[in-house]
């Protein structure tokens, strides 16, 4: 069930999946054992954003270990054959690691929250203060980015 | 942004979940770098199976760190209102964690790929010898497992 995967380096082509993309999974670690979650995100071509609630483990591993993983991908088809050695899957994705950070300043979170709800096709700006003392935002810089895709 | 989450902890309801997933996201972790990537996957209701090359980045971390991470998730709608802040995702999702390893004999591995090919609605068998050769499988046995859901 192996197949040639065409590997995207090209930056646009990679923004391009990502742009359509609804749902990053993000992967943390603490003490060597891997953490994976869903996350909407928001992006704004160097840093992923997420938001977060002001406690968790998700926040407790990034506090303890700020590097991360990230995943994209789409689905397209399985193509089944006769032989099982030959089905093939149409996906495209994109795979990457970045460092996190906690936003501190209210101009930083409120950017953050615009590309998270630019990214879901709102231009929405007005964020109260209170919801903005009550989210935490992480950005993820982004230090390795690759795409593959099937097609 | 935030909503209250129902967690799910009954294992049918999250074998439920995973039956009608078509991808796993698989979260390794060395060196305290994470590295998560998108798989077709087999699941036994105790064990994830996954097919890979006989070398790459994921064996290679494997090797030196068998604790591995997991996600399923299933986005149903992302209901939008004037209020950003009401804004609410309607999804399914598994998280959990678990110990991987290279499944060495032929039956195993036979049995893995018949997993595999079951997710995916195929009851094929027959595997000739020199794919399950170049062919490596693994096995993650599931250590934790929990669901959440918005519906």
């Amino acid at each position: 069930m192996r197949q040639k995967e065409r590997e995207i380096k090209d930056r646009k082509a990679i923004d391009n999946i990502i742009k359509r993309c609804l749902v990053c999974r993000l992967a943390m670690c603490a003490d060597g054992q891997p953490y994976v979650i869903p996350l909407n995100f928001g992006y704004d071509g160097k840093n992923l954003y997420f938001h977060a609630a002001l406690e968790g483990r998700k926040i407790d591993i990034i506090r303890r270990n700020s590097s991360v993983g990230f995943e994209f991908d789409i689905l397209h088809e399985i193509i089944k054959t006769e032989s099982a050695c030959k089905w093939n899957t149409k996906y495209e994705s994109v795979v990457g690691s970045g460092k996190a950070e906690i936003i501190k300043d209210v101009e930083g979170k409120k950017s953050a929250l615009e590309y998270i709800m630019r990214q879901y096709g709102s231009e929405a700006k007005d964020f109260p203060e209170e919801v903005l003392k009550k989210t935490l935002i992480l950005r993820v810089r982004i230090l390795e980015i690759s795409g593959k895709a099937i097609k």
